[in-house]
């Protein structure tokens, strides 16, 4: 069962609430995902109102809420935000998301460090996205992060593993969940993020902007599912060559 | 539901029967996968033996046989082979495989089309393996193929959708169902030719000489599920640039 | 140096006339590239015609012309296209392309077989335009093909080497000149096919949509004499590792 | 032409001086290269001595030397090692690596910056090795930097541009230059870089262990300059369907 932050978590399917078309449809999609931990931006929920929608939604036993940082530019707005986050919903699990270009959204190397160091010393688990550089990650881990989230490719682009190479590395040597958020467009990209041995992925604009988020979310579900049993059963290696599944010997011997 | 050959199958995942390191192994994976169709080389198979080991463990009121005619060298011995097997297994479903290459088993185009040709006249249903050549494909149907079989990369290399362009062409041309075979090594790859269109996928090596093959062909299974549904529920664009899931306001304002 | 029906080449890059905005401009590019081998669209040319503007143009000690055979649908009308070719331009060479889909210009096995087989016996140096099939390549050896072009994506779509793992098992299977036609895009796709040994490249929309095409015919020049140079001197092999080319010592021992 | 620290080069090709089997070796390829900018390792370069092998062998009027920090830990060696380089080698350029890891030899982007901040203070023209973090570049821009090195793929493992999407993020946003290092395996990948606007490309591994060092050091130069031209003269978009070269109109009519 995987670990992160002190939490158990049945799913290995994070997702986020994002770009959803309605509160209704969202809250399908997710309980439909099984997924048992959601990320929410800090802005869009107001703890206090009783009629929140998004928080309403996500209600749910299973569900443990990730707020995020996003829309932070650096870290000491973001451990401002963070403390907001941590008094409104009452949990110390932070997502952190530093992202100065509002383009591309790549995060920051250094106030990602900056503001994990001084999140986790006030107790926060923080869950840093980050680029897939797998020395930052070492330096995460030193400062104390619950987990990494290297991404698979620019949010929202849906491009699935473009930084593979650079996920292999970071895998190998993290001590800490690798959680592959960003870039996951399709099951596909999820199942081979969990084949390579990711701890578990996050999945939000792939699922709320399909024709059917609903049946999608539970695609994902599958897919992670699927991945992951083929990483504890162990994939075959490439091959070059050829080799057959059906004897070679000629048939009419 | 899935209907090839005047049959339908419940599942989308097609297997075989080759390197399984018993045959009591493969039926438990068999069962595992929920596969409905399993591909058998004619020459491991004497029907006529009570003992057959194979046959025997094929025995499941859910999996149909698709003798396939792997060790042939061209259109006439495999018209024979067809002949036999139809006799000895008492199905017209005949997976045609014309490899004449020891080291690639890569597929010959013009024997198949002539085979195929020839058998669709004596009435099996062919399920043809092929090279992902989109008009191949289009001549196999007009020769009355039941499905084509283009493979995603060389037998057992594992290497997932080598041919990936050329599928996407073949699935847009299709009348008949496009079934990709060989080369899928892991569920996301399975999992890929479904999201993009394919009615179904063949896969062998991968299972059998996985560590688990038990828990691998389970992993299949959820894989092509998940990649049907995602096709049915229609994958979101790509993107160039990134698109953010949460909102991209300052934080702060 | 490369031969190819008997005839010599000093440059691996072949060319081809469509698509560029004017016949000074094609001229101008194809000298730039140092081709030797330009192909020709019979329909566009009139040898009779003192004024004919694309054959006046390419009217050089240097330069060999390739007919092809574009926009026939069958070996039938394939063998008549050549004839005609034969007389007009006074040439045994032949581009063989048969190619009956309008959107993909896919090109058919089967009337590209039984074409290249007739036209080898009234004399022809074929060049067939085919897809990356390596059994296909080996049969067109059988019946006397000068040289195989397979392709490495679609005509026109720029992509690259995207069937990289056949064109591997042609190139080490061959007995005649490889080349690859089709889907080269830039310089770099042309360097890796050289790289990977195939003989030469055959390139046409690439130069003649680029917005200089006479500096990109200079490119491709380039990139081509340097795969083949690669080629020879051997490229290292790919690692899974880093390998420090610095010395790892610590710097300050 | 291209001006890195106020220096202009001719060649966008910059070398390194490892692995090679023999200085004179070295000394060949890099002048077939034509390389104007080599880097040396600090720890193999001895100034003081007259018999300094590499160094006899880099005495060529349009070779400036790139001393590099390769073996240090943090921002502290590297500051030392630089001024000891620029002591030695009289020369305000400096490669700067930190790299901790010595199994994949990542760069340290934490460290990184902090030495680059310094050295720029210190007069140094900076070019910092890094992985392909499009915040970092624009951080390091922020702090003096004269150029960014980001890598292609792990030093040594001759993978090309496994960093694509975000090499491509990183030239479209750079004020400085954007000199592609480590990972570039073969001319193509050369090429490949220079294409999508890359200012250079620094390659070592490649040409030094080669079969024929002299002969690959050629190609490569090749390759650069036929990716700048095709960048020059712009390369056509890549494109979904096939798009004829020649008129598609039937043959015969």
């Amino acid at each position: 069962m995987l670990e992160v932050g002190g939490v158990q978590f049945g799913s290995r399917l994070f997702t986020g609430t994002g770009k959803f078309s309605s509160s209704e449809l969202m809250e399908e999609a997710l309980v439909a995902s099984e997924s048992e931990l959601v990320t929410v931006a800090l802005k869009r929920v107001d703890a206090h109102s009783q009629d929140d929608d998004i928080l309403k939604h996500l209600k749910h036993p299973r569900i443990k809420l990730l707020p995020n940082t996003s829309g932070v530019r650096d870290a000491k707005e973001a451990v401002f935000a963070a403390q907001l986050a941590r008094e409104a919903l009452e949990t110390d699990l932070l997502k952190l998301e530093i992202h100065p270009d509002p383009k591309y959204l790549m995060p920051d190397p250094i106030e990602t460090l900056k503001a994990t160091e001084e999140l986790a010393k006030l107790g926060f688990k923080v869950f840093p996205y980050i680029h897939a550089d797998p020395v930052l990650c070492k330096r995460l881990e030193d400062v104390g992060t619950a987990a990494v989230m290297p991404l698979g490719a620019p949010i929202g682009s849906n491009k699935g593993l473009a930084t593979r190479d650079f996920l292999e590395i970071i895998i190998e040597q993290s001590s800490v969940p690798v959680i592959v958020d960003a870039g996951i467009g399709a099951p596909s990209h999820a199942a081979e993020a969990m084949e390579m041995g990711a701890d578990a992925v996050l999945v939000n604009t792939a699922i709320a902007v399909s024709d059917n988020p609903v049946k999608m979310a539970e695609a994902f579900k599958l897919a992670v599912q699927a991945g992951r049993m083929a990483y504890e059963a162990r994939l075959a290696a490439r091959s070059q060559n050829a080799i057959a599944s059906s004897p070679l010997t000629s048939f009419l011997d």
